[in-house]
């Protein structure tokens, strides 16, 4: 690794279930963790990520944000970025070279393992984003997002720079910017005392491969709808029981795919 | 239909192979396309829609946005929203109560049919959002999108409401506003006059069940890397023919569940 030295941020965590040797005992100083974002919108960021528990997360400093300007890499009066695509069509073209400037810059001070820092163009041609992805990305150091406008980027600084192709899901958006936000806000709340009470995380949808039981509050009765007799009960056991039910009734209705792995992984 | 008579708005584009009968030539007037977001956070909004062609379009009226702000239907001096889960557990769940005032001013003026004006709820648990739904969403007058936070909604307001979940894919973020955005972005760019050149919708990913084939542009060799000859040779069946080679090509090694579906529906 030619990773430069560390010399600021938090405690690296490290769950582990054998006992370490004593020179790993010192604990590893690692930066914080660090979005870095090649966009055209620079200003369009922290937006939602400023807000609730994400925002307040950036400014206790558990995550860092860096908005890379793609424009300031452009060339000529007006700093072109883009170009008509090669063969004709609709629509204009991120350039290779352009890209690259701002790719060496998101780079500096980065390790060159992808699985301590992940390097991703947000394409509806990439691998799907998920829960397992997020929680790799967390246990990186950072992760740099190439955002693309227009019709895309040149195909030759993906190959060139090993990227990774990432879709938010199977649709298309204007650019990449609102889905580098969407994963940003898995990962980060991923990290460590990002969310106030951590076991909130472990409950949720897609943490133990099944979508999340329903949730009521007070009041006990709204409009002839009561609160299920059991969640009143204060039976601990019999509550927890409810709730894996119908976990997984939901999951076996509404998505047999995830159904199908849960049950799998069970047998 | 128990709807509001209309009284400006753009004509409504029915593209149909068939003859229209008189009575139907007169042009049914529409209001504008209208996202409205019930959230606890209205100031992040339009965020990133505000810039770029969604932006542009949100500037030139093609489309509305009115966020709503949960808050102001909260209870008690701090307007409380939000209770602690019936059964315990982590984090809080929003009262049942609460999100119906929200959602009844949020109806307010909408048709009531569903498929005229979707009322969504966006959670993990949900269908998943893809091309297809952003097309029907595009189609409607306009849709309400509830974003959660905390440890979701108190399920009985679903119910009542006949809510669709909605989910932006498996994953789970702090909460429904950056999702919100994804899908109105992707659903906005598919109204009429939104895209600036309209045939980009047609050619890119999803559309036509195929991923996108590369793009290159400018310069013609780039680090030992030249754009293919075809795309230069000026032959639009070749570059045609070599253009839907790549995207299959791509579909079937990255995504052989699409490349099925498209196997399926072409023979």
């Amino acid at each position: 690794m030619t990773d430069k030295p560390k010399s600021h941020g938090r405690l690296k965590v490290r769950p582990t279930l054998t006992p370490r040797t004593l020179m790993e005992e010192t604990p590893e100083l690692v930066s914080t963790w660090t979005a870095r974002i090649v966009t055209l919108f620079p200003g369009a960021f922290p937006g939602v990520l400023g807000e609730s528990l994400t925002g307040r997360a950036l400014h206790e400093g558990k995550w860092r944000l860096e908005p890379i300007d793609l424009r300031t890499f452009g060339e000529g009066k007006h700093r072109n970025v883009d170009d008509t695509p090669a063969g004709g069509g609709a629509g204009m073209v991120l350039r290779a070279d352009i890209v690259a400037r701002a790719l060496d810059r998101a780079a500096e001070g980065t390790p060159k393992s992808r699985g301590r820092w992940p390097v991703v163009y947000l394409s509806p041609r990439g691998r799907r984003f998920d829960q397992a992805m997020a929680r790799d990305w967390a246990r990186a150091e950072g992760v740099t997002l190439l955002c693309g406008r227009f019709e895309g980027v040149d195909e030759r600084v993906l190959e060139e720079y090993g990227i990774d192709e990432v879709s938010l899901g199977d649709f298309v958006m204007t650019g990449g910017e609102i889905a580098a936000q969407a994963m940003i806000d898995a990962t980060v709340r991923l990290l460590p005392g990002v969310l106030g009470n951590a076991a909130s995380a472990d409950e949720e949808s897609h943490s133990n491969g099944l979508l999340e039981h329903p949730q009521y509050t007070r009041p006990a009765e709204w409009r002839g709808r009561a609160i299920p007799d059991v969640l009143l009960s204060g039976n601990h056991g019999a509550i927890e029981a409810w709730r894996r039910e119908m976990a997984e009734a939901l999951t076996r209705a509404r998505r047999p795919d995830l159904w199908a792995k849960y049950e799998e992984n069970k047998g």
